[in-house]
């Protein structure tokens, strides 16, 4: 009957559910390897995990494995893997210098021999390696982001700029034949998108490129003029198998799941939730306010990632604000919460994986002299929360599928 | 099975039901009064069909009456009322003359007499009279609008400086009997809030309106500064009747009812939105795509009013902000429409009530050089609906009772 329990109950199985290792042990497990040797290649924040499952399912069969993940995230040693921590979500050293080394493997292998990449969010910055001097390409970027250029933009220019991105890491591996797991961080799995598409055909082309830095009137060397006009692959023979082992779908379906395991009437409004994090708060506390007194227990779902803008200097994550903002909507209700969770368990700068609120939490608040309009106006829902108890923290979880935010009622008895 | 008809429908049956004439009529049908006289008050957008009403339902009976509504609302004459029209969102010199000639009417009123109050969305604008003068009143609540107070804040000094705000008008009339029918535009109902509460006790006090000055340190004058310091009513043992006739939650069950005919399996989300327009459309959006591909016609309502912080300097409005936002959301799909409209039919400056966008909104758009992102940007939303005629347009309605946004997703058949 306590809905602050609830809450952990359904965080705690949607996490586990989300686990990519399982996934991966069941998939690899189907896999027949011919006579060649195999590579295992792990990115993201979940390649712990998945980077583990893949070696319990191949064992010595794999001749050689690497993993790539964020600084924190790696959580032990694995035989037949090299392992790497990098810059998230900016690339640093480490990121280049151990997707360096990824080429190297792969460039070893022959026709006979297999690669299996296995992906999880983070990639994008995580496998990296610029074709041109680190320098020049960072000057670009920072220009990229200041013009105004949209993130498909932004992205054109710099799969054409990548040695890995936009199917060039598949192309590298050639002619091994390739086969890619990935656990999805984007909204409707489009595969050019995920990890900015290394085994994938790539969709744009460098006209496309081309056309972007001269639309912005960038500057750029000759150098890396000359690089982003070489083409990015258009067909990919050797990628044999691409399979999304999880996705937002998915962990849409474990919070239900779970919301109706503890006996909420659940309904799933969106797995596509993308808007300004307060702005998805105070939709999702309306929703709630509007059926609190239905006298049913009722759970509404939003899945997918929200977005910040930043206006002030606080600490704070999207789904910290989301849940914050939702306390000043179903202020004075007294059988709702609303929560919102990262399933990385990593929301914003700090420790939380998200926060929740109750009818009671702008009171609380304001008790305490804030009031939670000044809150987000600073960005500063982390200390907030974090002052009254009401941060989610699990710690880096081991896979990494968006947000689901969660408005829970309890019924009358 | 054309959505585009299927939204008019909708929007026309909604608004229909929406109408406060039926309403008036069957209410003052109950009212028996006794010998004394009767004088009818209508203030707001809706005044003219509200008073109409008033004058079918009781004709002679009704010895005076005044009307006032906005600008281009006033529909004809009526027997027995004076009717005036005057400023909104922003009073002017036809507001303070016409609240001033209110006031002389219902000081008249005897202990034997009865004084009815019609009121509608706009009455806080249209029905004002300050207790100072009014150069010295426009300077204060720019100071105000200017220093951070918030909305609470801004109308606890309001009422304490208004001779009819705050139940002064019911003190006025007083010994005089007052009853009041009010079509409620404010989320929630509160009485003191609908109209600014005229015919409500007061729950805050001069010392509120005087620590909302003080904290913001505003510059006021000796006049202003005495008048602040009188008390609102705390009690009003005359105001005899209070009925609401209309609301957000009518608004949409019609709404509702409409869907359901033409055959949508129909949930009202939330009848307390008040959010960002442009993001409630993202959302209203991501909830029609998740649902989209279901193979069932369902409809999914959002009532209550969004807001625009406007960035740009382009024409536009709420519902035309949340129906344009939601195409970008809804882009490629060929059976989903969202569509958003003020049942008052005059959302922002210009003749349109909302706007409608379906999969193929941002693609026409852009077939014409313009993207939804830059559109909203600028806050345009009126050019860019009109120039794909996609604008809603119903003409002032006659009635006001916030806003609805409706994603009708056709099944297949």
């Amino acid at each position: 009957m306590d809905l602050r329990y609830d809450a952990s109950v359904i965080i705690k199985h949607a996490i586990e559910a989300a686990l990519p290792g399982p996934k991966v042990l069941q998939a690899l497990r189907k896999y027949r390897p011919g006579n060649g040797r195999v590579y295992v290649i792990s990115v993201g924040k979940a390649a712990y995990s998945m980077a583990a499952a893949a070696e319990q399912a191949l064992g010595d069969k794999i001749t050689g494995g690497i993993i790539i993940t964020k600084y924190g995230h790696l959580k032990g040693r694995l035989a037949h893997f090299t392992a790497y921590e990098a810059g998230h979500p900016r690339p640093d050293a480490n990121t280049y210098r151990a997707t360096e080394a990824v080429l190297e493997l792969v460039r070893k292998a022959g026709e006979e021999d297999h690669v299996i990449l296995l992906m999880s969010g983070g990639a994008s910055a995580l496998f990296e390696l610029p074709l041109i001097n680190t320098a020049d390409y960072e000057d670009l970027v920072e220009q990229i982001l200041r013009c105004g250029a949209d993130i498909s933009e932004f992205n054109t220019v710099r799969k054409h700029l990548s040695a890995v991105k936009g199917g060039r890491f598949a192309y590298a591996a050639a002619p091994a034949s390739v086969s890619v797991y990935a656990l999805s961080d984007v909204l409707g799995d489009d595969l050019s998108v995920i990890g900015s598409g290394p085994a994938v055909p790539d969709p744009t082309s460098a006209a496309d490129a081309v056309r972007v830095i001269e639309k912005y009137d960038l500057k750029v060397t000759d150098e890396l003029w000359s690089a982003l006009r070489s083409e990015t692959p258009k067909t990919l023979s050797n990628v044999i198998h691409t399979e999304i082992i999880g996705n937002v779908q998915g962990l849409a379906r474990s919070v239900k799941e779970a919301c109706e395991a503890l006996g909420y009437q659940t309904e799933i409004l969106t797995d596509r939730l993308d808007a300004e994090a307060r702005e998805a708060g105070r939709i999702l506390g309306a929703i709630a306010r509007s059926h609190a007194s239905s006298g049913k227990s009722m759970a509404f779902i939003m899945a997918g990632e929200t977005v910040v803008h930043v206006t002030g200097n606080g600490k704070g994550g999207r789904n910290q604000e989301l849940a914050l903002s939702a306390g000043e909507v179903i202020r004075g209700l007294d059988n709702t919460v609303v929560f919102s969770f990262g399933s990385d368990g990593t929301d914003g700068p700090r420790d939380a994986a998200g926060g929740i609120s109750d009818g009671r939490t702008a009171e609380r608040l304001e008790q305490k002299g804030m009031r939670i309009y000044d809150v987000l106006k600073n960005n500063d829902a982390y200390h907030a929360l974090k002052l009254l108890d009401d941060l989610i923290i699990t710690g880096p979880t081991g896979t990494n599928i968006n947000d689901t935010a969660v408005a829970l009622i309890r019924g009358s008895v």
